[in-house]
């Protein structure tokens, strides 16, 4: 047994020992807390910053140092096209289409909008919000170093597999993918800052950036105006035939459209949206049943096809030849009498039923 | 003093409450160490989440919960106008003025261009980048909770002192700053890039987001078109006159321009350009030297004014009746026989001078 006085001594070395190496670790984990405390308050201020150098400029710098510049919409539209295959590649092509911008209070509507009575026309600028395409790509692009991924040249339907550059055409696939369209007005409402308008080839959701009055002195070319012959207007079908039970249920359903305050203006607006659609690309929903036109044979005449008019699906067969190659329907004025598009129904369509009923179930 | 046996015992107390203290206080840092570091982590992957949010949509929500849209400009304007003052108010009250956009590479010009050839004109989508009032109440607006602080009237020369809602004019002071030009095309230069453009209206700097061509069926009205009567084109002067000196230092220094390939066309898109400014808002460079026309009188008519086109100063005195009171030249054809701009002087301006000056001193 060792003397007791070694005792205190050891305890003491002992107890010297464990206090310096709490010191220095409580030291160790002092230090950490400071650094991990000025770390974050370094990232806090970091982006405090940035958030103030957001607020400033409406110009800003992008990571690959090319200025971008911001635009918020002044509205958005309500149009009688519900989806992207019902809409007509320009407002020109159905002009009796109808369709209204609700403005944005940060705009003043009532006020800024003033002044538009005395005007027959205005260019919207909009933006291709559903343009997946493009959207799809702007995607790539920002991961690929800001590389435009979008296709520099078009597939012109009109050139037979020909193409052109994009900035000769009004594709929507577009850097900045920007739509301007030449708009009839026909009311100016002020009360309710809305901007009703004919002519439309917006899809009903479309942001608005800015609305220009129509100026001739300014918007009508001078020289003498020359375009490739790919640009002419598109063919399309002279009239369309009815079934009277289709006419029928036209009439029963007008009253309830929100665009048409007729049912001859809604039927305008069906039937010249039919006859381009039939030309180009219509949507096909489904074969003719076999009870109906059973004279007809060819399968491709037997097809229905189908066109959303606001809440209404309205379906047509074609009768003249479809050339499935490119996708084109052959008009032939004399052989087909331009009188080849017959409306079969008009109905509540299937998204307009389920919304409704999720509509009256929330109340 | 005590026995010897209670001083290790004091000891080992001591040293058991230091233990205690230092082990507490060394748990404490130890949290506080951790609280820092999971804070710090906590908004590293904030930020980082953010960021990848950032990279996804074009479409972003802004603080007030609004979308807005980032354009990345695909191309610059170097036009014949280098300053705000000497730029007409439309690119088709100067039909001969000249310019050309030359495209980012991200657009990939050579493929994305090639078709315009076949056009007469295009709309040039364009951001008034000068825009100090805009940019201003962009600012401000931005700091008021997204306010608008745009004037939604616009006074309107023609109106002689009314106001019009912005949307019912062109003005640049808009929500969204976009220009929209109607342009004629003089050459479509693949090689180079560049796509060169007459009756221009954008300052050189300008950045173009759109390019769009100009398509008859659907950019030219159906209806009858409808303005209001201030929307008529603005009187101008139907002839310009030049003192011999002016006539001849233009013809020696056209042949410096970059953007007028013969002295007769930079003397159209002067003289259309100072037919115009005389009637609007002419920037007054000073009085005529008392040697010059001693025979004139007025005031008003010895004042000398001044245009800049390209690196050019044209100074030219008008010799009609001026209206201080709304800044608008009065004309009367008859009296004053349309000939009342005289040009005094072609020169090189002085900032042309000294950027020449500093290219110099750089080199």
């Amino acid at each position: 047994r060792r003397s007791p006085a070694t005792r205190p001594r050891y305890e003491l070395v002992v107890g010297l020992l464990m206090d310096t190496t709490t010191i220095i670790a409580s030291l160790v984990t002092a230090l950490a807390a400071c650094a991990g405390m000025l770390f974050s308050l370094r990232t806090w201020s970091r982006r405090h910053r940035s958030k103030r150098r957001n607020d400033k400029p409406v110009k800003q710098k992008d990571k690959h140092n090319a200025s971008t510049y911001d635009m918020k919409p002044i509205g958005f539209v309500e149009s009688c096209w519900p989806d992207r295959r019902s809409t007509p590649r320009q407002g020109s092509l159905v002009p009796s289409s109808a369709g209204l911008v609700k403005f944005d209070p940060h705009v003043h509507p009532s006020a800024s909008l003033d002044g538009l009575q005395g005007f027959s026309h205005v260019w919207v600028v909009w933006m291709f919000h559903e343009n997946t395409r493009a959207r799809k790509a702007t995607k790539q692009s920002q991961k690929k170093n800001n590389q435009m991924i979008l296709k520099a040249k078009i597939r012109v339907p009109r050139l037979q597999g020909g193409k052109a550059g994009l900035f000769s055409t009004r594709t929507p696939h577009r850097p900045n993918p920007i739509g301007l369209t030449l708009c009839g007005i026909i009311e100016v409402n002020l009360q309710k800052s809305q901007l009703i308008l004919s002519g439309m080839d917006m899809l009903s959701g479309t942001p608005v950036i800015d609305i220009k009055p129509y100026v001739p002195y300014t918007d009508k070319p001078v020289r003498e105006v020359r375009v490739p012959a790919w640009i002419q207007k598109p063919a399309a079908f002279n009239e369309v035939d009815w079934q009277e039970s289709a006419e029928s249920q036209l009439r029963a359903l007008a009253p309830g459209l929100k665009l048409f305050s007729s049912t001859e203006m809604a039927r305008s607006a069906i039937e010249e949206a039919v006859m381009n659609e039939a030309v180009g690309r219509p949507a096909f929903v489904g074969m003719l049943p076999d009870h109906e036109f059973p004279e007809v044979q060819e399968k491709q005449m037997r097809k229905v096809w189908g066109l959303k008019v606001e809440h209404l699906q309205i379906t047509y067969i074609i009768r003249a030849q479809r050339q499935t190659g490119n996708k084109e329907t052959k008009i032939n004025p004399q052989e087909d009498n331009c009188k080849s598009i017959l409306v079969m129904s008009v109905e509540r369509h299937a998204d307009a039923i389920r919304t409704d009923r999720k509509d009256a179930s929330a109340r």
